[in-house]
């Protein structure tokens, strides 16, 4: 299955809950929009093209839920739901961008509520089958990059878990597997959340790509001693200057890249790209719960002291100079950014 | 107690058992210098220069063994004791400069065995002595680094438990909130053995010293917003260059504060000062098991899928050219640090 769905048999949307990989595979059932605005907000799905796909569709139940009878206060109803929904997680983009575009394109229905509920159904299916169709197209592109015998870095999970299907940075490196390049992964493992030894090895071994888990403080040496030949990963919005915001560490990881000559390739649908903001310094980041960072183990015993407090921002900003090339799906975007990277995300607007 | 120490009364050795912090305080007892050895490479003990206090008095350990009748055995024993106990942990330079230290102060001895037992305890005594008199001289010279009201970024444990006692740069932060200055420190948790939220999180509790646990990747943030003014870090090794082996991470760090402009200082006695490399890329880098990497859970449930590796390199090298300023027990040492390091290096071996 997708990492969402809908079921339309029972008219129900669909997640893998990714907080219990890799242990336990299990699909929760969502029949409330304000169920999978908490779940987005619990990291049930993560991942910038996921949260998107899932708020479409949490729409899409919205108007279910919605006892309109007027199409009038059907869009005033669907506004409502998309405003609640946003509040979700603040800085992935794309959770904005598909509820936008959703409202966008079902806002001419002067029609029925019924009407209104199978169009936006349509579109909300549409976006998912899309993201993947992009993905593949990214992948295709980036894959190029990626020579026979690569060890590559990657960081957080990008995989067919933060998309619909098929992945953004790890769909990349699932392409050059599939070409047939032999290519090795060291997987960070992703502090607090640990997405990287998760659920990007998870992937790897059902994919059947070569890895190593790494702590995320590792791969500065792995790149200084010449084991690496390129890093790959996603973005949670990237500004149109080329700053990208990704999962807390990218930053750090992308320092000891460039310090090393080590090529850095974020790989970006355009619909992760904020042209309404000028630099990274716009991004809003979230600060998730201290509880991440001090939920650890050590030897069985709690791995820090009793009233231990701690700080968990959840993203960082890479700026545009450390960034080798954005793979998007409509090709790869080379320095200067702030005249590229908005080229190619109008390419894809005209097609 | 002191992290490692001589009891007088049974004639054995004792040490934290630092694998049980914070959740259990245990002084484990040794007679026999092969247990120190493991316990070493198990870091029941860890930081430079508590292992260095604790070689030396495995060697005691040694003598007490030895069924030597005469001098001459006995020096071929802890000979051979000391290159055991020199295999136990490869980056750490304390290891071999302590059981040098110890072995050249009584190889003069040619009288009875239990002279040479007598010699031996009263200089590892001395060793364990000068390194808390040592670790409080560079805290009082690193102190003046710090300024009322400053954040500051510590990684791994370089505390009390690091050493015999006091701490190396622990010991300037303590020594800085001793003096009255205020000061809040980020700890980065440091994985994979978690030393700095399970042993600097301890430290600082006891101390009453304001801090928050951040996971290691999000150092590059808190340095890139603005939130912090100084980094403070240990040693394992420093190169004759100024090149810094320190744990693992500590390379990314040093990029995040140069990237920002953060002053970045190694607090480094100059027992852990190596003059015989002339740069880090001579300093052999140990890497442990990938049980330290996988053995974590995430919510109640293992991290990562069954039959994942890992990779598990211990420490990384700090180009020289990522360091502010090394504090040292004769005073601050500034680039060049091809000649500077050497006379605050000489300038001890003249006291």
């Amino acid at each position: 299955m997708r990492t969402v769905e809908w079921n339309y048999d029972t008219n129900k949307f669909h997640m893998i809950d990714q907080r219990l990989l890799p242990g336990e595979f299990k699909v929760a059932i969502f029949d409330d929009y304000r169920d999978v605005a908490q779940a987005i907000t619990d990291m049930v799905v993560r991942g910038a093209p996921a949260i998107g796909a899932a708020a479409a569709f949490a729409l899409v139940l919205a108007a279910q839920q919605s006892k309109a009878v007027d199409y009038a206060s059907m869009h005033a109803d669907l506004e409502s739901a998309a405003n609640d929904l946003k509040q979700a997680r603040p800085t992935a983009v794309n959770l904005a961008w598909a509820l936008d575009r959703i409202l966008f394109k079902t806002a001419h229905i002067k029609s029925s509520p019924d009407d209104i509920r199978k169009a936006l159904l349509s579109e909300a299916q549409k976006i998912a089958d899309e993201d993947v169709e992009i993905n593949q197209r990214m992948a295709r592109h980036g894959a190029e990059l990626i020579d026979d015998g690569d060890t590559v870095i990657h960081h957080c999970n990008t995989g067919a878990l933060a998309t619909v299907d098929w992945g953004t940075a790890l769909g990349v490196i699932r392409m050059a597997h599939q070409q047939g390049k032999k290519i090795h992964v060291l997987v960070d493992e992703t502090r607090p959340r640990l997405q990287g030894a998760r659920l990007t090895a998870w992937e790897l071994t059902r994919y059947g790509i070569s890895f190593d888990i790494i702590s995320d403080n590792a791969a500065g040496y792995f790149l200084r001693t010449g084991q690496v030949q390129k890093c790959f990963v996603g973005s949670d919005r990237t500004a149109a200057n080329g700053d990208v915001a990704n999962k807390i560490g990218t930053y750090m990881l992308a320092l000891a890249a460039y310090d090393n000559g080590v090529p850095f390739y974020p790989v970006v649908p355009t619909s992760t790209v904020d042209l309404t903001l000028s630099s990274g310094a716009e991004i809003p980041i979230e600060e998730r719960d201290p509880s991440e960072v001090l939920g650890l183990t050590f030897q069985g015993a709690s791995a820090h002291p009793e009233g231990a407090s701690a700080r968990n921002p959840a993203f960082d900003i890479t700026p545009n100079r450390l960034v080798t090339a954005i793979v998007t799906e409509n090709g790869l975007v080379y320095p200067p950014y702030d005249t590229n990277l908005i080229k190619a995300v109008r390419s894809e607007n005209e097609r």
